[in-house]
């Protein structure tokens, strides 16, 4: 496609099907680069605010879906999409969709069969960050799918945030968008708990704050993470500098600590009974890194 | 202390009582910055090492006490340090100990409460950093008790480590680090978790690590702890951005992604577990971080 229509001018055409939250904030940024911008939405007073900046608003699916080479889909989920694209079908063949809705890989796996079937060039992404940071160049969107979608219309894309193609398997952007999140929950229950058990000691969270995340975070973990995430993909343990043993040990030492001081200690038990599981899979004597091989399985 | 006797020069002579990994490293980078070290361990033969270095072994703990104005304790546990120090009850007088082993913040507190019977004065410490870190500028060792005795030996405690000090009660530099452990644990399984869910998809660890520690943790999660640390400190969680109820919907999509995709759900469960918990303490309405209500808690 790239080939035969060229790259295309900074300021193209666009269209968002979509105007909750994250739909509103797609369309300003358009706006904001100079997007000529159409939108529709099922209850048209939602694009009142984008109008007034600019935006074109459209009365049917099928008008939006005419108006620009590229129509970027924000609904609720994947069944929205096929509900609200369902009366658009004629004018589909031949036009791009990008769809940033939130789902499971099969779903957008699917979704890029449907669209193959009606005709339709499909890239897959996900938003990874909330409406007020959309438009800024540090906040990543993710896409799957296919590539030559991604090429032709990346400064587009750019338009909304900082685009990155991760493959052509159209699950993989739901796919990160999910484990990035679950990695987020994780991070921040680990700071909220650890901040709750400093509180019990009358410590404020935003003394805590400033050395968990300001200094532990980067200087110990994440520097540890980066380091060893190459042992993780070779299933690689060594255990000569402290063993699962000794870190279930701590982890023991950290639920004793959560009762004695009268904090939560449900999540120092959660961690402490995958330790567990690790040991009881064999890795007694690699290092902690080898509860990988507990996540890896289903549970 | 600090007015009566005058900073103390920058070569002051130390004692380490405790060679295991994490003593033996003290000695090292203490041996390093050109302070006379004077050592002890139960195993003797465990010294071979740092004495080479330079280190001065000495056969009882009483010499080892009596060897230097300040007494850096490195043993398993307090009860190991009650054990060891009570054949030098009579030399204790006067001394300073500082005492680095893990522990909980009520065996500090003892601790102090034991030292100050003895006429000993007591600073309780914890070090954030494996062994092959120590000596290094960026790695933390938390301090807490007396504040004089940090003061005055501050230059010596800094060539250990960037020393921290964090109040009074003797209980906090173990607390801190306990916290602090449990974080890191929240997060390394967070990280392993998702690497885990992305690796379904045979994506390298190495190439998710780039995504999510590079960019995502920095850009998204640590700058959202660090905005929002006051906001836990005053209780207030306004869901108008996002609810708890939004957010519990989010990790249920997690863990049916688990599901789908084959790997471990129960850390996901887990987390959706504690949002559900926040909803029937009635923050349903509220934004996430009023899960820090339910950490506060015993469970
Ligand atoms: N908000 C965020 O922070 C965020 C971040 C990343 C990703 N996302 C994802 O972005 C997508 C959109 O999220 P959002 O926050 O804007 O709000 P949302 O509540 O997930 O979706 C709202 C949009 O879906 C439309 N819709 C829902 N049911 C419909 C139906 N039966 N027929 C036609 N349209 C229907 C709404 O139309 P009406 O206005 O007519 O109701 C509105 O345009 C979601 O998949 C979400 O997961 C959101
Ligand atoms: N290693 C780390 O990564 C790390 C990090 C932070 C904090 N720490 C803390 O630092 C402290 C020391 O840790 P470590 O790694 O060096 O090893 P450790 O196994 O916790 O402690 C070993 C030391 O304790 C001595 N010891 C044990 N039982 C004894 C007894 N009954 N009587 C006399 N001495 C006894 C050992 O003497 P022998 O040599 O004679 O057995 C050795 O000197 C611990 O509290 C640990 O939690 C360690």
């Amino acid at each position: 496609m790239t080939n035969q229509r060229g790259a295309v001018p900074h300021n193209a055409p666009v269209t968002v099907v979509g105007l909750g939250p994250m739909g509103l904030a797609l369309a300003e940024a358009l706006l904001d680069r100079g997007h000529p911008t159409t939108v529709w939405n099922r209850t048209p007073a939602k694009a009142d605010g984008v109008v007034t900046k600019g935006a074109h608003r459209v009365e049917s699916v099928a008008e939006a879906v005419s108006a620009s080479p590229v129509v970027i889909i924000c609904l609720k989920d994947y069944e929205t999409m096929y509900g609200v694209l369902g009366s658009a079908a004629d004018v589909l063949p031949g036009r791009v969709l990008v769809n940033l809705n939130s789902g499971t890989p099969s779903e957008a796996i699917t979704a890029a069969g449907w669209a193959a079937k009606n005709g339709v060039a499909y890239l897959d992404g996900a938003i990874m960050v909330p409406p007020p940071l959309v438009g800024h160049p540090d906040s990543a969107f993710l896409y799957s799918g296919s590539e030559e979608v991604f090429s032709e219309h990346r400064e587009t894309l750019a338009s909304m945030g900082a685009p990155r193609f991760l493959g052509a398997d159209p699950g993989l952007a739901v796919l990160h968008n999910t484990a990035l999140l679950g990695m987020m929950y994780a991070t921040m229950n680990g700071f909220m708990h650890a901040a709750a058990l400093v509180g019990s000691a009358n410590v404020p969270a935003v003394e805590f704050a400033d050395l968990a995340i300001n200094w532990f975070m980067p200087t110990v973990v994440d520097s540890t993470l980066l380091a060893q995430a190459a042992d993780l993909d070779a299933a690689r343990y060594p255990g000569d500098l402290g063993t699962m043993q000794m870190n279930l040990n701590a982890l023991e030492h950290i639920v004793r600590t959560c009762v004695e001081q009268g904090v939560h200690a449900d999540q120092a038990r959660h961690l402490a009974s995958i330790a567990e599981q690790a040991l009881d899979a064999g890795h007694r004597d690699e290092n902690y890194l080898a509860v990988f091989e507990v996540f890896k399985k289903a549970s």
